[in-house]
């Protein structure tokens, strides 16, 4: 490479993944998935407003042809394969098999209605489905049926973490059908590929393809599996740790991958099935697991999704009337297979709401099908367009309807009622009581409530049983009929006050948590979120050596997540 | 890209990071450093091995032209920028300034004293260090002098915590002179990019790149650090934990990178610099360390490592002559000059010696630089493969050659001196007595030692003081004169045995330890190490669970390392 594509190559990757990142974060504040606002970035750095804005600037950034742009594509290309590495290590195969019949029905049903509807749709009237001049009508038929039918399963866990759903029955039979799904989708996805014959390298017959697509699925479920879970242990014993395990995982993504695009399917076959067939060993320490999808999701995924805008112009190609039928078709499809599959096993009518609304989301999957079908020419640049709303709005409706249709509430951190005036860094109190009547005031004066009742309340609970936990830490709670919000306040004290704890300790950090009387459910959520932050070792630190409230946040926030 | 080149990419990718990682975990086990693994697996896989048995197959994995060579080669671009983004993050400069005296004459005389053999060695023959007809002597002689006074942290680093000298005065001394080097040789280096001119893009002249150069130097380590250090509390306590760090990180990374790729040096040394400035805040969490540490070494370096083999034939332009000259001058110079600053500053002879060969370590950081003057023109690939060959010899006589001169024992895990034969899956003893007796028959199998006499000795301690740790752990051990290695036993017992722990738990873990009487260190090293690796409950669990000696040796392994 030379000076001038070795600098565009570093301008350009960092600025998107700046942008990204940035605005990945924007979206996520707003309630949204990091997913939405990285595209956006990539629309705002691409052709669609920075190239129609400052072309010059576009230019020097963005130079669409050199080496600075062929390696920007191929690292998108490795990002999208490493991307579906993790999904794969998500996919939780037995518990794919525990979930029994209403997983199936609604696997199945939720599948075979939005194909059916999708390929009947775009057979019948292929122009209005926005097939291209000239396309094959059948391949196109194939493609639709296949995009209008695969599911999200990385955002359908986050929606449904996000609601508390993720460990209940609903949430259980959701994930094990998405699951069903998403190995579904890429298999009928590689089988559309092999019938397009997208070039096959080893010149395998579209049988032969068929044929080696199958024999690699299986091989990765079963034999492939096992190997992976009795090689874990010798290469956590004998190699370096965490090099050895990384090592073996991404190159057996690489590889498979290689293997796939030589089949004559797409890489992104391969890398998921290995991650499905790694991901399912009990050996693999959730350590790596972590790092590998960090890594993936916070640096190669952005580049992935940021680059999408780049190569395609989202206002020229936006055709509004191909866009609602597109958003139509899919979320009726969706709904009515999946939600009647749950009805049908007797799950009641809200539930059966909800299941069809998360299976409806669609996400980044989506987009990469999409990715991949205007690569191969099997679809343009205005049904791509049309691809990704639908993908996005799939998915941000999902979470918001949900809630909506189950009356659920978010998960709770107790950080989030925590506000800058809840904060008193050094209690001046001697004893428990007084160390509640500061912190009670402090409460009142962030939520604007009544100091001398929160301090009642949570005294009266502190005599009848003291709220000092170990390791130094206290937390004087109590219920108030009538509090909309729980109230939240946190104090630092040294040497320490006695509340009383099992293990005598004297607390430095106290938290005192008012909330209302008809939330049974939050108070227990908000002890136990408040427990689980604090016995982060190095958090604690971090929190009794705060000088401030950012400081303070930054190290609530960081505490414990992985 | 096409289906062909995307095949080759991955196929590529997956071959050389296998290869660099099952080398480099080959050379670990021999006890040397990773690098150099993963240096032979890529001449293995290069034009030197494979391209000489196997023409054809290397042609298929790595074909020197089109799309998949240009992305690989972009890639390990990228890799060497991250890899020097986690160097600078190991930079600590506040130790830098307070060691003193000391630290101050081995950086400086270890650093101007091979500059000076250099710089005359080469001008005064330039024929006989390697340089190639027609090239400009006093470029040529700045670039040797430089890459002879260069030093490399990382590898140093390493090679004091494997001999347990990391944190001793020596140590110190090692550590705060090399970041002295480090920061000083990228300088020079940058300097002579710029007196060459490779280039620049933004049409700096000489003088303009070296005042961009000492000012972007200047401004990185005040202004940009200090930043670094506001801001990070605000990343982490408003951005996703943690995407936003990483964002930040390796997103100031890039664009530092393309920074400096603008004003006309190369790109490595913009993310050092980020890397320095971001990494002496002390509000980066040790997690986001390993993280990015961790995919960096184990990922992206040994990409760019087995890369340097690809390129080049080390067979064909091996000159032994020339290997010899270049090793020679730069251990005469190291030597001389860093362990002379030390004895002056009044360093006993033998601890001066062990600087000397500390600081002589060349590793990664002259097989980077000596890949750039390559790609630049500055030197021809026979004296590349010679500075290839002398850092890695620097490297690994530095761990041997000190040991030797101050007699230090390497740092001690009693998981090395647990054999299959020590490990007892069940217990069948119900008190503390029997179970010392049945972990001293097997350490007695294990070390062919004398049974009666361990658990005599280890009874005899355990009736002077119980040895029952916290968290169901006991570790009853004893010394006895004459035993030249240590003996491990470790037994796992269901419910429990009661060894008088202070919190009363009955232990689930037994580890019998008996060690030389002469040893004092090794004892309580080993003692310490136990307790370590304990401390870890995720560990504590898989340990309970392990079926067989590999389960838990993967456990013990993988306990606390981060």
């Amino acid at each position: 490479m030379t000076h001038g594509e070795t600098f565009a190559l570093f301008l350009g990757l960092g600025v998107i993944l700046a942008g990204a990142r940035l605005l990945g974060e924007v979206a996520r504040r707003l309630g949204q998935a990091a997913v939405l606002g990285e595209i956006i970035a990539g629309i705002l750095l691409g052709p669609t407003v920075l190239g129609r804005l400052a072309p010059a600037s576009f230019a020097t950034i963005f130079p669409q042809q050199g080496a600075s742009w062929t390696v920007l594509d191929g690292m998108s290309t490795v990002a999208v394969a490493l991307f579906l590495l993790v999904a794969g290590m998500e996919v939780d195969l037995s518990r794919m098999w525990r979930q029994g019949r209403t997983a199936a029905a609604v696997s199945v049903a939720g599948l075979l209605f939005p194909f059916a509807l999708g390929l009947g749709a775009a057979w019948m009237a292929p122009g209005l489905m926005g097939m291209s001049a000239g396309g094959d009508r059948l391949h196109f038929a194939l493609f639709m049926a296949t995009a209008l039918s695969i599911s999200a399963l990385p955002v359908i866990a986050k929606t449904l973490m996000d609601l508390n759903l993720f460990r209940t029955d609903i949430g259980m039979v959701v994930i094990a059908a998405a699951i069903f799904q998403d190995l579904a989708g890429w298999i009928s996805f590689a089988v559309v590929l092999s019938l397009i014959g997208t070039g096959s390298g080893a010149g395998f017959s579209l049988g032969g393809t068929v044929v080696a697509v199958l024999a690699f699925t299986l091989a990765m479920l079963t034999v492939v599996r096992w190997l992976f879970h009795l090689a874990l242990p010798y290469v956590q014993a004998y190699a370096s740790w965490p090099g050895g395990v990384l090592g073996v995982i991404l190159s057996a993504a690489l590889l498979g991958a290689a293997f796939t695009e030589w089949i004559g399917v797409h890489a992104i076959f391969g890398s998921f099935l290995v991650g499905v067939a790694v991901g399912d060993s009990s050996h693999l320490r959730a350590r790596t697991r972590a790092t590998i999808e960090q890594f993936v999701s916070f640096v190669f995924a952005p580049l992935f999704f940021a680059g999408i805008g780049l190569k395609v112009d989202f206002v020229a190609h936006f055709q509004p009337g191909l866009v609602a039928v597109v958003l139509v078709i899919a979320c009726v499809g969706k709904l009515i297979g999946a939600g009647f599959g749950a009805r049908l096993t007797g799950t009641p009518w809200r539930e059966s709401a909800a299941i069809g609304l998360a299976m409806n989301s669609r996400g980044a999957m989506e987009i990469i099908l999409g990715t991949l079908a205007l690569q191969y020419a099997l679809i343009d640049q205005p049904l791509f367009v049309a691809l990704v709303i639908m993908a996005l709005t799939t998915s941000l409706m999902a979470g918001p309807l949900i809630q909506r249709v189950l009356a659920r509430p978010k998960a709770r951190r107790f950080v989030n009622h925590l506000t800058v005036k809840g904060f008193v860094p050094h209690l001046r109190a001697g004893d428990a009581e007084a160390a509640i009547h500061e912190l009670a005031a402090a409460a009142a004066a962030a939520s604007g409530g009544d100091a001398g009742r929160f301090a009642d309340a949570a005294l009266q609970r502190e005599c009848s049983m003291p709220t000092g936990l170990s390791n130094g830490l206290a937390v004087p709670h109590a219920r108030l009929p009538g509090l909309s919000a729980p109230v939240v306040a946190l104090g630092l004290a040294r040497p320490g006050i006695d509340f009383s704890a099992p293990d005598g300790r004297p607390a430095e950090v106290v938290v005192l948590l008012i909330t209302g009387d008809d939330e049974h459910a939050g108070q227990l959520d908000l002890l136990a979120d408040i427990a689980r932050t604090f016995a982060d070792e190095a958090a604690r630190e971090l929190v009794l050596k705060a000088r401030g409230y950012t400081e303070l946040l930054a190290a609530l926030r960081t505490a414990g997540a992985g």
